[in-house]
């Protein structure tokens, strides 16, 4: 299982550094200062050309001169200097490099060619790397930190994988005031070897880390990244923030890192099919990752609000009512032993209100030990909690009167022992969130935070940290993945294919993309060529009125608008009005489409589509002439299991539209679901066509009918 | 114009306190200690029935004895002894009152009685006051805090009123942290008299206030709060938060404060009416009215996002660009001379990214000063500023090193001389918005926030302040309001309205409800009203083929699926089967409506609806069957103005579907805008209306006709 190369790179026992020297100044000196100061216990190897010692440790002019090889190097010399200095580690049998260098990928054409050649040097070697332009790694578990800034704190739970060196080095002072602390986390900048990826794995398999933090800028294999969060997801939570999915950020990303990005619709789908959280702020990666990571899984939606203050207890209730949480009224029974315990004007109700109140025990410890066991809950939001931090604030205004100089001495008369509340999460199995507007001048908020209670400045913010906590334990409910299967592939849509490569369409015609889809089992509309008026009347006659008649040639892939459909035939006569009035639209007789009249009052569309880094993915949504005003779709990476297309039905806003609905049968879910799956099938196994569009289907009583298709190919991939 | 009854209370030249004696660890006590250690100038007359001093101010046992009547007294002790204290104060001439005291209205009928009361002796002496229930004012300008919390900074620009005093209190010290300043504050707690509508028409009237936060559980009376936040958004940015619009929020506000609240379209709708930028968490209402209180207007969408951290400039990018900034490519030009301030391996583009660097100067000073003089953009946002934090934090790691024991010393060699990074939005009269992964121990981010510059914690906070400024320039951008007109009341509908009362009837039939709709210009349906089989089939000749028959009766207003509706009846016969139709479905022959069919792919809806605290508003929204699922639908308090039902028709999601769209010409907009001002006008002038349901109207060719209509009414209106 631990294949992962990360395994060997996140745990050296001896580490070099390439270009630090003693200017602790110098950015690359401050990040080796990290390894020796902050508490790694191996080997340390500086590389210099001239100093004969860096930092007190003997230093070396080349990796030749090592006693042995370092399990890991580290550069933070300039790019060109880089290739020929890996190739000596290579040769004394280093197999784990950190690029932290910057001017590769990133800069262009001659980056692009100096990054290859990197490569191609590693490569040769075996040896597996971070970076370039990358701000290294932090292990907590063995105190091992490569970034510029002190790693300051206790070993946390939380694994942070990150296309921006600033989220796990530079944000680190923030973290430390907050209370979050990293297990491991791992800036991979360019991607040239091991990527997000990679780290994604590495993190998932490590067993310090209870849930993982990914910021990205785009996805270079977003098939592998499902394949690997689809095996970490059901037990560990992983939440992530993808910025690449503007103009803007596509093209910050890539002046960033050269990172590829694609439209965030991909995104979202591909996070949903994974069963990722996905967030839109590095606060709140931070903070759910935080939450998600320290609490034990709510188990249900129930929560408890309890606060010493009117407005974050209905802001919280209200957050948490709207993300789709209760916050159910507590039975009368509960409410009247809260009720002991707090003042006649306070609320018992849920929330509970205690309201303002200097003594801390009842809020801290009395209250949620009442209801975390009253089995009426299942996880509790708190907010009001302090000691230190308000006594220090009003310190000022009290101490003349009260006679006391000593700030401290003051302070420290309001201390408690923490011991019974800080239990509380563990003891019940029920997740504990707090929110202060005091940070860690308070005695509560520090206490808590150490303690891996989350304690978040607003509201809100522990509110929606529970709400990352449900929909953790809504993505665990999700059955175990069971990979789908591919059909045989069918010779008749091989055939059509190929005869359409033969030709040189690159679009082929309705009634042959019909051909496909039905190879593949979709539901087609019952139709007929027909290559004259007198035939379509025959073909009509055959099916029954009413019927359609549409243009059919590959030369009018977009009939709409154009005179090319005729709907609700009901005679001979009107079947060969319509045959001349194609004819006409067309500028010649062409073939005709005859099919019976499909009636129903819902249409959806759905399609497939190939992206770089993406591979094939299907999608699924509103339909009809009012699909592009709606704008209600979704997507999946195919191949599409079973769950992938009940996800997708119950993810478009109008998803109501599939069950009954107001008179309506509910829509044959099995058979519009293998619709979908046949999308993604038809793109794997014939990798020719590069794109499908299917619109509208119609509902039929409860059946979905395809009633327009078109298959587009590429002609350079036959 | 200053009328308002807060600028006396928020201005007293003396105050009296009741209840606070010489215990500092009383809430009270420490409530009244902030007014005489926060630097008021003017008089303090605690009121207190044992202490001779307290403070050190002489105290007096009642009222009676005080040497003058005070401009303001507030009450922190019980309940049940407020009242008679009261009626002293208004015996002596005191005019404005705070009552900090809880246990009133929030509390049950017994404190309902209690606040009634307290009403009723202030009415009785033509008292003004706050609360009860709240946590009192701040007025910075003449250092005037009677909150429990000491208030430690400069005068700020920012003006709160809240229906949670712990948003005006126990945040003082989070502000503090954050360089948030108020301009004035206001607890209006359970608004016994003076109400939040209040204490906006006073901040919107109170020159130091620059931008205003609202934090809302319920209004009373939302057509006031209309009124007065239109006079104060074409100038003053108004932020506000609504959280009682949840189940769970609504029942929280209510323990609270007895807020009565409304559902949450609702308030929608009445903010984007009152030209109010909604927020959704406490935070933002801090931060974006922070920044709109202190930066010049933005003039447009064009954005630079400058950092020296690459994660940070594309989340910055992406989050402006998904809220609708542009972040615009700059030209080749100004990025030249971009290139020549930073190192080959950043980006010149936009986000310009410095990459790390521990020079600040180009950062601050030489890029921002470049970028905002170029004529490209029209704000910008940055990140990564930082001096002391950085040094300190790395300080531990280098100063053996460095042989520097001191760590101010340290630090101080970097401090530089900010005059003129800080002048830069002054110069060139655009705002400028920053974030810092560092606090006010950086000596950058306190700087800034001291000179009203606002650095945020996250880059996504400081992208959404400044589109919340792109939210307000839209706003001031908005055609003055003109106040809609009534029409004289039209006495074909009073007629109608006034036989259905006499009948006892709730409901109006179809025909009845059209015909009042037409007495206001809205458009209906052409149709007749048929009573027998031969009467609808001349009804249909007249009209003309094909037709509609329905089922026409007052007790049968919701008529889908029950057979009382025939579509497209194309034959006398088909009108004569369609009527018997219509008396089986009916269980007797009811008279029917004949109506020309209205042909037409869109269809919509609108309606009107009352709500406590609300008055008549109209709904319009995506119409049909279909509507439930689409759930697409805004509203607005009546009267309407033109701008109204403009704005109402690009606020729905699918608003694509107005315009020409695929083929199908653009909606008659102004008539279909009557048709909702028609709405409004009839709930008004007809006050016996309760609730008006059009659904459909569809839009034939490009004009809206209503095809079904139902007027209900309420008989004890009559």
């Amino acid at each position: 299982m631990k294949n992962n190369p990360l395994h060997q790179l996140m745990n050296p026992k001896s580490i070099a550094t390439v270009g630090a020297g003693n200017n602790p100044m110098k950015m690359g000196a401050i990040q080796a200062l990290s390894i020796v100061k902050d508490g790694f216990a191996g080997k340390f190897y500086p590389i210099h050309p001239t100093e004969k010692e860096v930092f007190g440790y003997r230093a070396y002019s080349s990796a030749l001169d090592l006693p042995d090889a370092p399990d890991l190097v580290m550069f933070v010399l300039p790019a060109p200097l880089v290739i020929p200095i890996l190739d000596d580690f290579g040769r004394i049998g280093t197999k784990r490099a950190i690029v932290i260098t910057a001017g590769f990928r990133e800069t262009g054409d001659e980056g692009r060619r100096l990054e290859e050649d990197l490569k191609e040097t590693a490569c040769r070697h075996n040896i597996r790397f971070l970076g370039p332009n990358c701000m290294g790694i932090i292990n907590s578990e063995i105190a091992l930190n490569v970034t510029v800034m002190p790693l300051n704190t206790a070993p946390g739970s939380l694994g942070m994988a990150s296309q921006s060196g600033t989220y796990i080095t530079q944000t680190l002072p923030y973290l430390q005031n907050r209370g979050i602390r990293f297990s491991k986390a791992i800036s991979v900048g360019n991607e040239a070897d091991l990527n997000i990826i990679d780290a994604l794995e590495f993190l998932g398999e490590d067993e310090q880390t209870k849930a993982i933090a990914l910021y990205i800028e785009g996805l270079k294999d977003a098939e592998r990244f499902l394949e690997v969060a689809r095996r970490i997801t059901p037990r560990k939570a992983v939440v992530a923030q993808y910025v690449g999915g503007s103009a803007a950020g596509a093209r910050a990303g890539s002046s960033h890192t050269g990172a590829m990005a694609g439209p965030d619709y991909l995104y979202e789908g591909l996070f949903r099919q994974a069963g990722i959280i996905r967030v839109n702020s590095v606060e709140e990666l931070y903070n759910q990752a935080w939450a998600l990571s320290t609490q034990p899984p709510l188990k249900g939606r129930r929560i408890a609000v309890l606060t010493n203050s009117g407005g974050p207890g209905t802001a919280m209730s209200h957050t948490c009512n709207e993300g789709g949480l209760d916050v159910p009224r507590f039975s009368e029974r509960l409410q009247d032993k809260i009720r002991e315990l707090i003042p006649p004007y306070g609320a018992a109700g849920n929330p509970v209100d205690l309201t303002f109140h200097l003594d801390a025990e009842v809020l801290s410890t009395r209250l949620p030990e009442l209801i975390m066991s009253s089995g009426e809950v299942d996880g509790i939001v708190m907010h009001g909690l302090m000691s230190s931090g308000f006594m220090r604030a009003v310190f000022p205004h009290v101490s003349d009167l009260l006679g006391i100089d000593d700030e401290e001495l003051f302070i420290n008369q309001f201390s408690r022992d923490l011991t019974k509340p800080l239990a509380l999460p563990g003891k019940f199995g029920m997740p504990m969130i707090l929110s202060s507007f005091f940070g860690r001048e308070d005695s509560y908020t520090k206490s808590y935070q150490d303690n891996n209670i989350p304690v978040f400045d607003a509201p809100e913010k522990a509110a929606r940290a529970m709400l990352a906590l449900h929909r953790h334990h809504l993505i665990r409910q999700r059955a175990p993945h069971k990979p789908a299967k591919l059909p045989a592939v069918s010779t008749t849509a091989a055939a059509i294919i190929k005869d359409a490569l033969r030709k040189g369409n690159n679009t082929i015609d309705e009634y042959s993309s019909k051909r496909i889809l039905a190879a593949y089992g979709a539901p087609v509309s019952d139709e007929k060529l027909a290559d004259g008026a007198e035939e379509a009347v025959k073909a009509a006659a055959e099916l029954g009125y009413p019927v359609v008649v549409k243009g059919c040639s590959a030369q009018f892939a977009h009939k709409t608008g154009r005179g090319l459909i005729h709907l609700n035939l009901n005679s001979n006569d009107e079947v060969r009005k319509a045959f001349k009035q194609v004819a006409v639209a067309a500028g010649q007789e062409i073939p005709v489409l005859v099919a019976k009249m499909v009636k129903g009052e819902r249409e959806f569309m759905a399609g497939m589509t190939r992206y770089p880094g993406f591979g094939p993915c299907v999608m699924f949504g509103l339909g009809g002439i009012f699909a592009e005003a709606f704008n209600d779709s979704v997507f999946r990476l195919a191949p599409l299991t079973p769950a992938d297309t009940e996800e997708m039905f119950s993810d478009i806003r109008a998803n109501e539209l599939l069950g009954p609905y107001r008179g309506l049968a509910p829509v044959d879910r099995e058979t519009l679901g293998s619709v979908l799956q046949a999308l993604g099938n038809l793109a794997l196994l014939h990798p020719e066509i590069t794109e499908i569009d299917l619109n509208p289907i119609i509902i039929s009583g409860s059946s979905p009918v395809i009633v327009d298709a078109l298959v587009i190919l590429h002609q350079d991939k036959a």
